[in-house]
């Protein structure tokens, strides 16, 4: 189990059950946070450059979010982001698909304060 | 009425609307994407570095999407992201806090295909 800075350690993977997302999830994450043709019915979104229903991408990110928290790759200290860089949208993300995740330590900086908490 | 690729300049600026978070969506965001204490509950969350309830950071990207897509910026475009780089979250989002979007063009890259659509 990984309690403390000193249990990481570079290359250490971590990889994440699996979730099937459904066509209604996407709609309605899509209706409140993302509303465009593509994400919100299969119909309108065939006559769009993705050629029937997509997930917007913000949902596959806060998936991800959902995932990384259910792996606890931390133990029991908390997820908090700073930001996000190198994010990339790869491939449209449909009703049906079935998602996992893997991460990777690839840098271990230690807090400069008395921060108990995991920054990732 | 901004419709076409040459219809975009360097420095042009958008702003949304201003939004209202309510404590009922960070908690009902977080319940599905990003369940920790600091997300969850008020009480919980006082005994953490938020000091607070505090809105996931993928709740406030989803949020910000939403008022992009409110502007429109390429009006009858659709609004496609290839990917995320720069996201730095720098302050808890708080239950009442009111929230807008600014955007700003600051590069211009002519497509390389037919794909008819704005890519951002």
């Amino acid at each position: 189990m990984i309690e403390w800075f000193e249990d990481l350690s570079l290359g250490m993977r971590f990889k994440s059950e699996s979730v099937k997302i459904s066509e209604d999830e996407i709609k309605q994450f899509a209706a409140k946070f993302d509303p465009q043709p593509f994400h919100l019915d299969d119909e309108a979104a065939q006559k769009t450059i993705f050629k029937g229903l997509a997930a917007s991408g913000w949902h596959t990110a806060a998936i991800a979010m959902n995932l990384a928290v259910q792996i606890r790759p931390f133990g029991p200290h908390p997820l908090i982001g700073l930001g996000v860089d190198g994010l990339r949208w790869m491939l449209p993300v449909r009703p049906g698909d079935i998602l996992h995740l893997e991460g990777e330590v690839v840098g271990l900086t230690p807090s400069r304060t008395s921060l108990r908490a995991s920054l990732w």
